[in-house]
């Protein structure tokens, strides 16, 4: 309502006018998911450009943070009724779109449930912050709707923070956080440059490093998983590369009794979490 | 290399051409996935066309399976050169094409990875003949990626079979087939019209039936699971329908400790397969 768009956007498109919110830099209409710049370790996920948030749970999920800073939010009328009702406030920056609007900039593919959000990444600790708990590395696993998957399961197991590395992590933000279904707000995604180091930094804090792989030693319910500890997955057909398993404390793998021996990569986190935190406390 | 396509088919767009397999009804584009058409109970899954299967895995698996009857395989050089270096024999009915041929049919968003297959669907058994073993039945779980998904753990944890409704079963099948990565060769997929009726016959014959919802009365884990034994899972948000719940012995659910409370359904489908095989057998 507030927010009109610029002369010279596609009709319909949704885009809020230049300084209604601050940029950090150049609007990129399809931000990367990457690490910083700078190359230091330890980043908000997302974090050279907005974060686009779209669908029910993740921008509700986001709507609830106070951490998160909307920097426009668009909506259809039903989506302002359904948040209404929800009793959800909604960002001053906010715009009524017609669902077309929300179509056209998110492919027509995407399930938006009248809901788009451009937002600001959320800080994250650095890598040799994290001290406690459990903490998911993910070794070259980049696929955003895999990655969001995995996010939302290490949501639903209280995970400390998800390792990974700027360089092959997704650059579908959008997709990653829809995954996600609003696990996005909960856990952070700490990008570190290189994964070995990253792992190195965790063992110096006391954590114990257990890798997952077909190729493991023993079943992962008869591992030691003793907290705090990092489970290391890799990328499905590929496996943890050989730098990420010399590196491990332990590599174990899942016993499955079926034809099919690999579960898709959320699957795989989903069970290894249930284990470790069903029997891995000490 | 032997069928070259009918005059009438758009350039480079792979089909079979006529005679060259024996067809039971009318040629369907976009087989459907749908329960018989005399509306009883059992069935392989798609059967009122030909089944669609693309990517590595999930025709690889087709081919190895000699139950599986290929109408027809369209594949790149570089697929027959990897099926070659597998010795994998290739069936009568196949065609060498170029990569684009493939994307043409199926999309630009399918990752065939130079094959693509039409097949008989595979015979199933009806629900009355399920006698052991863990069956997962499916309430109004339609989206092809989730049964894909979920397809794939049944296979993993060696499920006996999948029981859902053809009325609400994804029409995508090329999509189900490809997220379950050549699971569908090993889990029969039983449709039937009416998920209690389905739910009644399996109890007949000795199934404890066990529901999932996050209204359960109590942990999963913490459940009598006694085998033979059906799980059933609703759908995402939506849960069980009130006659599913009120037609199973108990609903459990999936304690989780963070934040966000519930799984996707084939992460909530690989944990309760995981408890039930682990813990349940009697």
């Amino acid at each position: 309502m507030r927010d009109r768009p610029p002369r010279n956007q596609p009709k319909g498109f949704p885009r809020p006018s230049a300084g209604k919110a601050e940029r950090s830099g150049p609007r990129t209409t399809r931000p990367r998911f990457a690490g910083r710049r700078d190359g230091r370790s330890g980043s908000g996920g997302p974090d050279d450009g907005p974060v686009v948030l779209y669908g029910w749970h993740t921008v509700v999920e986001a709507l609830s943070n106070p951490r998160r800073r909307i920097r426009q939010l668009w909506l259809t009328e039903n989506a302002a009724r359904r948040l209404a009702e929800a009793d959800i406030a909604l960002p001053a920056a906010h715009e009524l779109v017609r669902p077309d609007a929300i179509d056209r900039r998110l492919g027509p593919d995407a399930v938006h449930q009248g809901l788009l959000a451009e937002a600001e990444p959320l800080a994250a600790p650095e890598v040799e912050e994290l001290r406690e708990g459990v903490v998911l590395a993910l070794d070259q696993v980049t696929d955003p709707h895999n990655v969001g998957a995995v996010l939302r399961s290490a949501a639903a197991f209280a995970v400390t923070a998800i390792v990974t590395t700027a360089r092959h992590s997704p650059e579908a933000t959008g997709v990653l956080a829809k995954s996600a279904s609003g696990a996005l707000e909960h856990v952070p995604i700490v990008t570190v440059r290189n994964l070995a180091q990253g792992l190195e930094a965790l063992r110096a804090n006391g954590f114990r490093l257990v890798g997952l792989d077909s190729a493991g030693d023993g079943d992962l319910a008869a591992a030691n998983l003793q907290h705090p500890l990092v489970l290391v997955l890799g990328a499905e057909g590929k496996g943890l590369r050989q730098l990420t398993r010399a590196t491990c404390d332990a590599v174990a793998r899942l016993d499955l009794p079926g034809a099919i021996k690999s579960l898709n990569v959320s699957n795989a986190a989903a069970l290894a979490l249930y284990i470790a935190t069903t029997r891995g406390r000490s």
